[in-house]
């Protein structure tokens, strides 16, 4: 940590902050400046606080220089981490495209979105049962019926379920249901509480970008759920809330690069939720899979005019298996496969 | 609803549109323009979503006319609604000061705190004992503990004491303490299953705006808690996210006439978490207070260098009580009391 | 345009609006519906402006629903407009590498630049003469002795060079040096007296996004130049300005494919500016390049460690050879060639 | 300056920093942490920038400690300085109104508007004559005759003007015209040349921020003013660009006691241009004011329906007096005159 003293700084000032950090365990490095007075701390900094410093006397300014996150850096880890979602590896060379609708409306809309995603070439399956609603009068999801109805469309593709985990009351049905992936939502990024539950349990958790979070507080999220013990985390950038009203949100591509420097674990990208139109669906996933993304979580939905939630948003089967043809082809560009 | 038609729309597309309205129990009022042509959903609204819509074929765009909320909404409810908080009323004429610490630390600081907050003239106190934290290694809060510690400072000068909830489980600890008010933080605006359980118990509630919430989102989460039955509501502005980053957020001080025309529901001001430094919380607050808040949530710390967190945004106690000496002729300036 | 009247109108207040519509030479449709009342404006409705309504009694809103921009938009010319710089075409099947330094510095930097622009496969140079610095203490540019260098440099391999005008009384400087592309930075987006200026020039104009600037507001600062008489207009998107702080910008993919659909003239990007550090160029060239972007303006430096301005987002000639290899393949991926 | 080195730093790259210090003229503090070694540059700073290190091998980032603005610092001028502006104190203890309407129509508005803004008791007027438009096909000012309009106007009462001047080559009419107080606009606030040409004159220049200005480019556009020997510099907030949609922009009001901590010159403050609605601008008014601005620059029209633009957002001559009468109750509450 630095510590940028004021311009006209006493002797007492400086020595006030050198004795709150030798109290700490740590040692003082002091550089006097011609305009500023600046105290290096020496020693573990993760214990400070920047406001252990700034309310002091003479103190201007405070700033952490090593990361605040441990278990997910990169420095902590330096190769790539694949996850292994039963039997599909995501984090690797292979890149995933996980699809399906927003909803679990029917056991037919399901059945045949399976069938849709399978032969489309996906390996792993999407569809929410608790739906977070911006309306308390929208459907709010058909819950553990959903989740039923979810396993029984996949398990005749035997493809791997993804989806979102609301409330850590419901943790215990989606152990039950054997949910293959916990997908924690944009607006629960930063509850605590969930993330600790989730980070007691073995299971992938897909952790989507709060909507205005930073790069920094999105690795300290996975921390939470790392310092439980859970280290499948797989990121998911999902387009950030910005002044553009033209569409929904801002898809962050170069989220991508820099959390491929920041962590070895996958990051990937949900192109539907980010746009929020289908017809911009396919120049983001091109765009997030030349910029380095792992995997897409893209919606798909048997007849999107018809779907619960999110019509207008939702490829058709033959749109995704459109876009899985140019997707390979940029894959093998950049020396991938998909 | 109004449905813009693209430029080029066939009759057949018109027909479509207007059936699904008929569907759904509207009638449609069509309008052709010389550019565009515009369908008019005549009906109660609130049933239908844009995107029913936007993904028929010749729809450019669909857009709500009516407010999306009721309960909250002043067109429901056109007086001004006052909370009894233990005897203590918030939305009325009187300006209401909470004051008190970040977090609970230890019974002396709290028996302390609630004599400084009580002597400033105050008549609410506040303190954190669930602490929603950047870094899963920073101090928690002591939990139902600090409840506790709370409860017996405040008695001693019978202030109503408001603390946040962060998750629904601890909900009951939160009624067997007798928590005066629940607050709702910034990050879990939008956690729509806290907001509906708060809603299903008879605490007034104070909703924290989300780090990047819309007025119109705010209102749909107070919504959720007021679809539950409880209608005692306090909306609290805390700033919001920019790209400046000399302060913490941006106090945005044009929500407080907004939903004064918006809503019957007090609106208070968080100016600590607002700007973050304690030398700004002053300007902050009298702003706030000339802007027409019905009440202010302000950290004050018995001695702030110590603080165990954001101690650099707390107060002394001598800096509150000249504060409540401005706001005083401030509140007279504009027809109201402190 | 659409006029929303608020709950309680009155047939006076509908009549004051339909009387404003009619002096204006349109007419009115009015759709009585149950909670609110729309009248709809029949006619050219770009003579109106939102605010000739608004502050009439008893009006809640008022939108305009046809775009504000006629010349650049895609419904005025269907076709992609392919702009001929030089013999150079941008904005047609092949995609063009605009690349060079960051400022012109000596001739023998402008030389090597030149050759390792040509030798890495572009067929454009950047470079600038006049240069925008946040501080008025640093590095200006060299001016018109800059253009003579840069002309100088890249007349050896037949490059046409793009280079920035800052203020209009630059301008016959520029067209004394033949400077074949003008560009416009994200400072003077709205630059309203430059924009008419180059306008009245028959030079192709980069026109970068303001910072933040929304796609309406862009594609209107380009209506500008149009209305001139100039319609060799090129959109380039440079990262907008956002919350987070880890990088400079957020490159905004998603303005690639918008603008593909509102407007026929080429969008090319920046990712230099976008993301300010040359580890980042990479990904953010290849997203640009596969969301559908018709080309790129790229910073490269014979040796960016030497570099007078922005040397940490240069890449260095090598760095931009294999570049071009990577951009060869998702080209070829999407149908088109580099 | 901080120059903060890898994880895995060599003593080969921390001799390169060193060696670039110390011919730049600069001694260096080595610091040797656990995880990180910080290198602080002992010397004048300014001369530096941060990409000169960043891009060496080793380096993580460097950051400036020392702040980059000279002239307008407080550091540099500990006392307030009042600008005289005809006779009208600005930035002392007696807070100036300037109000008048967006732009300058007729001789009749003008003069109607000139006798409504001295009745209300303001002391200085506002009005445009070159307007800046985001369509090129809406009203763009009278120009020249506009300023003959307006001085006629406003010499009755012996007003000083203000006018935004949009292009350096209007500024001899706006001398000959003897325009007392220049505004420089918001889409204007980084044309580095035409800060650099009003900080070649002496008249009192008034800089709006940048629709996202950050506060330190906001004060470094103003240094480029000051560079040219033009101190009277005026800080005018105005709103910045966020994601609500709700209002125009929001108005920043921490920027208030912000910049009057960093800088000696006035801060005022637009509500108008803030909230963009005439009905807010009493609250955003009142909140600039209780936040310590020195002066407000505020719309008002003789007949706000006719305005011939921002129709919606001026007050009408009786709404102006009725504020003037609150804000002098506040003015006294914080101890100051109006």
């Amino acid at each position: 940590m630095i510590i940028v003293m004021g311009r006209e700084v006493t002797d007492e000032q400086i020595g006030a902050v050198v004795k709150k950090l030798e109290t700490a365990g740590l040692k003082a490095n002091i550089s006097r400046g011609i305009e500023r007075t600046v105290i290096g701390a020496i020693g573990d900094e993760r214990q400070l606080s920047e406001e252990m410093f700034t309310p002091l006397p003479g103190v201007e300014s405070a700033m952490h220089i090593a990361k605040q996150y441990k278990i997910v850096s990169r420095e902590s880890h330096r190769e790539n981490t694949v996850i292994d979602i039963a039997g599909v590896p995501l984090g690797g060379k292979q890149i995933q495209i996980i699809a399906g609708p927003c909803s679990v409306e029917t056991q037919e809309q399901m059945d045949l979105s399976a069938k849709y995603v399978h032969e489309a070439g996906c390996r792993l399956m999407r569809g929410g049962a608790f739906k977070p609603r911006t309306s308390p009068y929208a459907f709010q999801g058909h819950g553990a019926e959903g989740l039923d109805m979810f396993r029984k469309a996949a398990g005749q593709y035997k493809l791997p379920i993804v989806t979102e985990l609301m409330d850590a009351r419901q943790l215990d049905t989606f152990l039950e249901y054997d949910v293959d992936v916990i997908q924690i939502g944009t607006r629960n990024m930063q509850n605590f509480d969930l993330l600790k539950e989730v980070g007691r349990c073995n299971k992938p958790v897909i952790l989507k970008r709060g909507m205005s979070a930073t790069i920094s507080e999105w690795l300290m999220a996975a921390e939470y759920i790392a310092a439980g013990g859970n280290h499948n985390i797989i990121f998911c950038e999902r387009g950030i809330r910005t002044f553009e009203t033209y569409y929904r949100n801002v898809l962050d591509v170069t989220a991508i690069p820099v959390l491929k420097k920041e962590t070895h674990l996958p990051v990937i990208v949900d192109p539907s939720h980010a746009g929020g139109k289908a017809w911009m669906v396919a120049a983001l996933s091109q765009a997030a899979v030349a910029a380095g993304a792992d995997g897409l979580l893209i919606e798909m939905h048997p007849n999107p005019c018809e779907a619960w939630c999110d019509a207008d948003q939702a490829l058709t089967p033959q749109e995704l298996k459109n876009l899985m043809g140019t997707l390979g082809g940029i894959a093998q560009a950049i020396g991938r496969t998909l």
